[in-house]
């Protein structure tokens, strides 16, 4: 299944450890799926996203029974979910495929919306920041990304041993007009809070607070102390994911 | 004061009789004025949103002590209000200004969502349609508004004696593409819910449970029980404000 999510109201895609019992995108879409096919599932999804971020593609997979209607179980799975949490589309696939593992890469957007006074409609969805960004220090800092790094400085730690070597192919501000700007990110993989830790660290470079030249020297510190602020969940969205 | 809001989670932006008590646009923005300034606003609107309903270009006017900063008037209650409630600009006006009674037209936008399944971005914005609307036969409807014409068939009654006769100046559908359809109107005034009124007929005329050609007589039958259903306060918007 292709999934999009408003998650500002959910605590992320699955239970984090020592937070049993909280409502997340994960918890709700698996019960809706149970329901229609009468019998539990185990999702595996592409991207863990965290409390607050959005999904336009995440991807889930889970084992069934053969022989389902996908327009069907699609359906009545979006008219228990409302349009909070939509399945964009549902196939069946080959035995064996396994939406985490199976993933190549993955796109995340992040959207800040830089003008003087914030917006309503598109507050759930961007990081509103009122004093104007450089957009030439953003993309000179960006570029810095691409290629395969060791991620340390932009990664909250996992499980002890586990590399946070990840291979970047793009990272680019996009200027989309009407004060929007859009960074992109598209990696093989991402480790925890990796695009909220670079958007944060890259802000400080647009505000004058960082100079872009410096951004190789943070990332090659391999030292959490030398990042910027988190960026706040709201501005990012979990893309498209490619197999 | 321009003001944007997302009325959603608001009872309006006026208390409607019968209902003290209730949370409003109105309520928190005269409040926040209020501290501000540090006395007590009356603000007068130009157009009552109802519940749900949004606003991108609402104008509220009020009378305080001459001299006012408005850049620091609007920044102060920008800050209390947060991203729900938005001033977009401030500026003195001269005295006897009112935003109600000073108005020429109003312009509404009512947004569909016209596609198999919801988008949970657009959600609260939207009214999301998933059966395929005729656009022609839409069209079509919609042009029998423009002109001067007794509201009666689309308008919850108001204060007894009290007109219903309103100037249409524009009423027509776009196709902003992306399975969007907006209907935009623009008359010098609306009465009570008869914008979601009108779109709410002119769905069951694009949904071909009326004729386009009905809709004529319809609108002169000057009969509430002709209407077709209303349109939820989703979608609807009230745009910019004349003067």
């Amino acid at each position: 299944m292709v999934v999009a999510y408003d998650g500002s109201d959910f605590s992320g895609f699955a239970v984090q450890r020592g937070q049993p019992g909280v409502r997340t995108v994960g918890g709700v879409l698996a019960h809706a799926i149970g329901k229609v096919l009468r019998h539990e599932v185990a999702l595996t999804c592409a991207g863990r996203t965290d409390a607050g971020v959005h999904a336009w593609g995440q991807v889930v997979s889970f084992e069934s029974e053969p022989g389902l209607d996908e327009w069907r179980l699609q359906s009545a799975v979006n008219s228990m979910l409302g349009p909070e949490v939509v399945v964009r589309s549902c196939e069946t696939v080959a035995p064996g495929f396994d939406a985490r593992h199976g993933a190549v890469w993955r796109r995340y957007r992040y959207t800040i919306l830089n003008r003087p006074v914030p917006d309503p409609f598109r507050d759930r969805f961007v990081w509103w920041l009122a004093d104007p960004l450089d957009l030439g220090a953003l993309r000179l800092a960006a570029d810095v990304f691409v290629g395969e790094h060791d991620f340390t400085t932009f990664c909250r730690k996992g499980p002890e041993g586990s590399s946070l070597t990840r291979r970047v192919f793009e990272s680019r501000w996009i200027d989309e007009g009407d004060d929007v700007l859009r960074y992109e990110i598209c990696a093989n993989a991402f480790c925890w809070q990796m695009v909220r830790s670079i958007v944060g660290t890259l802000v400080e470079v647009g505000s004058g607070k960082r100079r872009p030249g410096e951004m190789m020297a943070t990332l090659r510190a391999a030292d959490r102390n030398t990042a910027g602020q988190l960026a706040p969940p709201r501005g990012l969205c979990l893309w498209e994911v490619g197999y």
